[in-house]
């Protein structure tokens, strides 16, 4: 849709909000007294700003018996755009974050290589460099939604295991060709420096073109959290292989075997097999407004939310008003790039005298890949697998403008 | 340039790199003994994220004597990519931040209106909203380079009244829609609710067709300091009338002639002419690394910088490496986006026994701006213009490594 029809449509939507409470008619003798804040002068400078006390947190759910295990939930229901401000990446932590040092820390690249290599904190800092935005989303991120009943909780507590940034660092095409990548090399096998025995195997043939080592995080250098001083990001794969706290790249014929290629981010079908290395990321939505815990007003709503996929780009969002049933196409906020996340859009009204209003989006990626529903996805795995949700979400707006998730 | 010639072009310059201290051979024996991270659990989860506490940082130039009067500057110097961390984002302020609460705030849109208009807090959060990138420059940026001696300082010390950001809000065609703009009014005059007396005028159409009143500035809310609730951002304009604590849009049939529009942000040509509400910014690019204050090492070094236009798009950047005789195509890191900041890459090899090298840049935009020479630019406007500073600068390496800036 053009800026300019879509500004059309909208103002369809919008014509007379003044009278539902949206806008306030003035005139003259109503104008504003003169602000105290003219008189008085403000607060100074900082070296480092920080938002105000009331704003969005993460919600941290950590396990106390296992000191570092737990996941922190980026708040999507409280953020706006695409992408997320370090402080409110979500975080999915085995064993905490590690101190390290930048003396001590090196990268080894070892294994099926013609010239294994190892880089120090200053060496790998001098690498040319590549910027872009990807999402990095948890394998285990909605897994709440596999269980019969449906989880109320607002989005960010529910598919907050999904962020966006900008990030910089070296190509891993790069690295991997000075070090010279031998024939009979099949998987990609990389090992954090934490304490929870992080080691994943990725199948050279999934990695993106764009993987790299990443060494900043919108612009600013990666923190601690994020797996300073070095993560990888191998954009559209799930998170756990975009290793934080990078230590060392192995090349070889066969996967590691760790248990974070076996027990966990595996799927159970339901004719009795388990997908294992299903690291590519599906195609997915979810709707961030309305969400449940906030009352939908009368009048002018925008349906908001984000869509994503391991593919690469979003090609089409559709939002549904009446539990799946018919189907709009919603407006994307431009540039849709690949594997970032995409903000989409749809004006609708909300009536004073309406029914119950289903509320569903509906993702297809450009490799033509359409977001399953709940009831197709549940056609191949079982209740009891944990990973890798990406269904349809319903959410019920009720005549008192109430919200809750329903299965649809 | 494809992805995979761009590998091959910096694999050229990589070449033996070990030989040159940005790697190190390993052999099995040299392998590293296990770390110490990996028996030790880590630090926590945190309800907002922090960098460390040698991050990088914002400086800040106030003058003691005028509360709230000076900037601060972003570390361009020690950032990456092209999005700036909103504790970072650069701050120019008149009067401090004022402290302003969402129960009395209102936006009043009056003047040429068939319908003038207030909204409060709660009516402005429920227009429709879109989100783009953008980066605002402050008109007064490099204005240190106007002076006949190159000034000595890091990037961001200099250069760095420029930031970019997603940022999310209301489309303002859509507020003016709702008000109706009357066909006599030519001026746009923007208002703060700040003690500085902040009101700017712009033309009308000088506006982009992508303005908008800011409400979240990459993903969350607007920070006080960076205009909460709402502030204007006006893509490609220069800084001053992205008006932050935004209280009046005033439609007019001539510019209020405030302080911004006349003596501030207007340049004093050769012929003793002023030119003013010379709003959109011009085409520019700065180098981030090498800096001043930084040595080079020897061997392979990558050359990068920011460019960006008040227009819209960067069509090319070219990087001097003999003082502007000769140039070459740096590559962008893609996507490039309309009014966004564009990172460009240079791969270098300093030699041991090279001269000096004088390092330069140069953009040119997708309207057909070239960044002009110090001499073009001096040119037209006298050294006593303060505004607009957007020539091509210098930076000398020496035989050691030093450098320092000179006017090319």
């Amino acid at each position: 849709m053009t800026d300019d029809k879509l500004d059309r449509s909208r103002r369809r939507v919008l014509t007379h909000a003044a009278g539902l409470g949206a806008a306030v008619s003035m005139t003259a003798a109503q104008a504003r007294p003169m602000p105290e804040s003219w008189t008085t002068p403000g607060a100074t400078f900082s070296n480092y700003g920080m938002p105000e006390d009331n704003g969005p947190i993460r919600w941290i759910s950590a396990d106390p018996s296992v000191p570092g295990e737990g996941v922190s939930w980026t708040p999507l229901h409280d953020l706006e755009g695409t992408l997320v401000p370090n402080g409110l990446h979500f975080e999915r932590h085995h064993a905490g974050i590690p101190a390290l040092d930048a003396t001590s820390w090196r990268l080894e690249l070892d294994g099926l290589l013609e010239r294994p290599l190892a880089f120090d904190f200053d060496a790998i800092q001098r690498f040319p460099r590549r910027s872009r935005i990807a999402f990095i989303e948890c394998g285990g991120n909605s897994n709440a939604l596999w269980r019969p009943n449906p989880a109320q909780a607002p989005v960010g507590w529910l598919h907050g295991l999904l962020s966006s940034a900008e990030w910089t660092g070296v190509p891993l095409s790069l690295l991997l060709a000075e070090a010279g990548v031998r024939p009979e090399a099949r998987w990609l096998i990389a090992e954090g420096l934490d304490a929870s025995g992080m080691r994943v195997s990725i199948p050279l043939d999934a990695l993106p073109e764009n993987s790299m080592l990443a060494l900043f995080q919108n612009g600013e250098p990666l923190r601690a959290a994020q797996g300073w001083p070095a993560r990888l990001v191998l954009p559209g794969l799930e998170g756990v292989v975009q290793v934080k706290w990078l230590g060392r790249l192995t090349l070889a014929d066969k996967p590691a075997l760790s248990r974070f290629d076996t027990s966990a981010y595996s799927d159970l079908t339901r004719d009795g097999k388990i997908e294992r290395f299903t690291r590519t990321m599906g195609v997915k939505s979810v709707i961030t407004s309305p969400t449940v815990g906030r009352e939908v007003p009368e009048g002018f709503v925008e349906v908001s939310g984000l869509a994503w996929s391991g593919a690469g780009r979003i090609a089409r969002v559709e939002v549904s008003l009446d539990g799946g049933k018919r189907w709009s196409d919603a407006s994307l906020d431009g540039p849709v790039l690949r594997h970032a996340l995409t903000r989409f859009r749809l004006p609708w009204r909300r009536d004073e005298l309406s029914n119950d209003v289903v509320i569903a989006s509906r993702a297809t990626d450009e490799a033509g890949r359409v977001q399953p529903t709940r009831a197709g996805l549940l056609g191949v795995y079982t209740h009891e697998t944990y990973y890798h949700y990406n269904a349809i979400c319903g959410l019920r707006v009720d005549r008192a403008g109430f919200v809750e998730h329903v299965h649809v």
